[in-house]
């Protein structure tokens, strides 16, 4: 628990809740005919409403990203580091929306949500949702908070595809795209990855075909095997290291299965922490999601011919130990971009700590995020 | 099944077993009173026996290295490529040894092996074995086939450390040491997959604390997810990407949990393939003998220290594409063996298939192994 809230911090926020009647057509082919979006904003929106930036957030994130819920919160929102007073996403000059994505588990309808027609939660049932159809939703929520345009979408990893997928669907819609840590799409080896952790969540016989809730249980192995293998992809080679190397626990070995390196301590508590905070249904769909998301796909197998009608300008940020979007994936897009003749800034941050980087205030980082955000703050007229 | 057996093939081979009356004291500090190991030979033991080549398997490998059982098998020894008239491995120069580790699941005392206090299967009660241990048990096979000094003892990964421990234990009885795809200790990376690789085996309820036989069950899940996962770090980005891409099985996405890329019908085929040969206790046997691994450890973290007494004239080779275990791991074995002044060539191939690289035929790979092996051969008088 803070004794006193950070100054910089954007303080206490609440959650807000906006339910929509219209129908929201899916690409899977499934409708859901209303829904649910929980969101949070931080700062305050201008007369002409010209300085609204949208968060995205990325496979285990939610609309919580910056901000305490209360006194007794130990842990600020995901993005706390750049959410906030001076921040590169500076509450004194944006108003920030942040909204957690449909199928998630934080209060935007999805599995663990109120199936209408059933009155018991989705759960399996939940329809299988794309970054397409985030975008959609966030766009339907726009229209509601009254935005018309967004001052910059922005998110880093499956976020960071979100931000493409916005700029390919509504051109009109933001001047400005802030991509971190992304790629244009999963390579076979991030597939691979999601298959072995939805495998693990599938497998678990706590599963029960995804209608868990109604058995009372979580597949609680299953989502902490996923988990586990998630981090290890997120931290580098070097991070982990760094980090661990590979101390003992106890000081000696002793030739058990009981924990020993340090290593297997963080992952068995980080697993364990995420079996209580997440939801094994929207852990895979997030994953089915990362899976599809390829704009080239629709046009061509061509990326730059996905961009052509782009009109944001692009910020791009690539970390050099990221091994699961690695830079040579942020370039893809940076090429891609210039191929369309588009605006693009693209920044290679020297960083240790592999695909996490993105969330930490590393300092040439967020050094050149602010950068491009004062420019982008300056327009807003 | 092979209509007929390939001309440059060892042919049909019988594996032979050796059983040992004498204590082996293992590392753990229990003891083995009596044990047996199951091997093979390939090729013909010269006249004053210095023709001898230990072949050291892998994770999932074992004895059989080379040739066929029977007409009806449909896949020759995981090493057929490098063992045979004409090849790196030559029978008809070398008398080739393949043993199957202690704590293996194919023929040598393990857990699926019965356990003479109980007359069950030791199962969970097989005590933790060590690089180090199988070592020894290695010499002691030696000496009961006469061999008092190896020409080679070759091994590519888990074997390459067995060929690093050999020739720190028993300077006198190698005269050349291959390691080829190996690391001198794993990195807290390495560490963190085999920790998931065993807790998804220990987590499924099939596993009954390692004494799944007497229930009549294996823990199928568990195993087979372990597997899947090792296979991606077996592979490179790269390889996969080349294999699968995103290439899907059906031509369309099916909005479902099915399979749907071709990576993962692969990684599912290659999973489910696995548990119907290997057994799940080994699997962890394997990766803590892999974790505990670390020769410098005992010589204040010194590996050329390690080193010191060495004999034997080095062989190491890396592969480019290969981020199990990196060239800069086979880089670190070979600064060490030159600080310490012991012979030593070093070869980095060019190859994209990651670590599974060490098992293929590289033309590379393989001249710069048979230039290597001309040259012990000729001083086997």
């Amino acid at each position: 628990m803070p004794e006193s809230i950070p100054s910089h911090s954007v303080g206490l926020v609440q959650p807000q809740h906006l339910y929509f009647d219209q129908a929201l057509k899916l690409d899977c082919g499934q409708t859901l005919n209303k829904y649910e979006l929980v969101y949070e904003t931080y700062g305050q929106l201008n007369a002409n409403k010209s300085n609204a930036i949208l968060i995205c957030h990325a496979l285990s994130g939610d609309h919580h990203a910056a901000g305490y819920h209360s006194m007794e919160d130990r842990k600020p929102g995901w993005w706390e580091s750049a959410i906030g007073s001076g921040k590169p996403f500076d509450t004194d000059k944006f108003f920030i929306v942040s909204s957690n994505n449909i199928g998630g588990c934080k209060g935007s309808t999805g599995p663990n949500t109120l199936n209408p027609d059933t009155n018991k939660p989705f759960g399996a049932d939940f329809p299988i949702v794309t970054v397409n159809d985030w975008v959609h939703s966030q766009a339907q929520l726009a229209d509601k908070l009254g935005i018309e345009q967004w001052a910059a979408v922005v998110g880093g990893s499956m976020g960071g595809m979100q931000v493409i997928q916005w700029s390919i669907n509504y051109p009109e819609r933001l001047r400005n795209a802030v991509v971190i840590a992304a790629a244009p799409r999963l390579s076979a080896q991030n597939i691979a990855f999601n298959e072995v952790a939805r495998q693990a969540i599938i497998t678990d016989p706590d599963f029960h075909d995804g209608h868990f809730y109604a058995h009372n249980v979580v597949p609680e192995r299953g989502l902490k095997l996923a988990r586990m293998l998630g981090h290890i992809t997120y931290l580098s080679d070097e991070s982990m290291g760094k980090k661990f190397g590979r101390e003992l626990r106890e000081g000696k070995i002793k030739f058990g299965y009981d924990i020993e390196f340090q290593v297997e301590s963080y992952l068995r508590y980080q697993g364990q922490a995420f079996v209580h905070r997440f939801d094994a249904n929207t852990y895979l769909l997030m994953t089915k999601a990362l899976d599809y998301f390829d704009p080239a796909a629709e046009h061509g197998d061509s990326l730059s011919a996905a961009f052509e009608k782009a009109q944001a300008r692009f910020f791009v940020a690539s970390f050099t130990t990221d091994w699961r979007f690695s830079p040579k994936r942020s370039q893809e897009i940076v090429r891609a971009l210039l191929e369309a003749n588009k605006s693009v800034s693209y920044v290679e941050i020297e960083a240790p700590q592999g695909h996490d980087a993105f969330l930490i205030p590393i300092p040439n980082y967020f050094s050149a995020l602010q950068a491009f955000m004062n420019n982008v703050a300056e327009e807003c007229h």
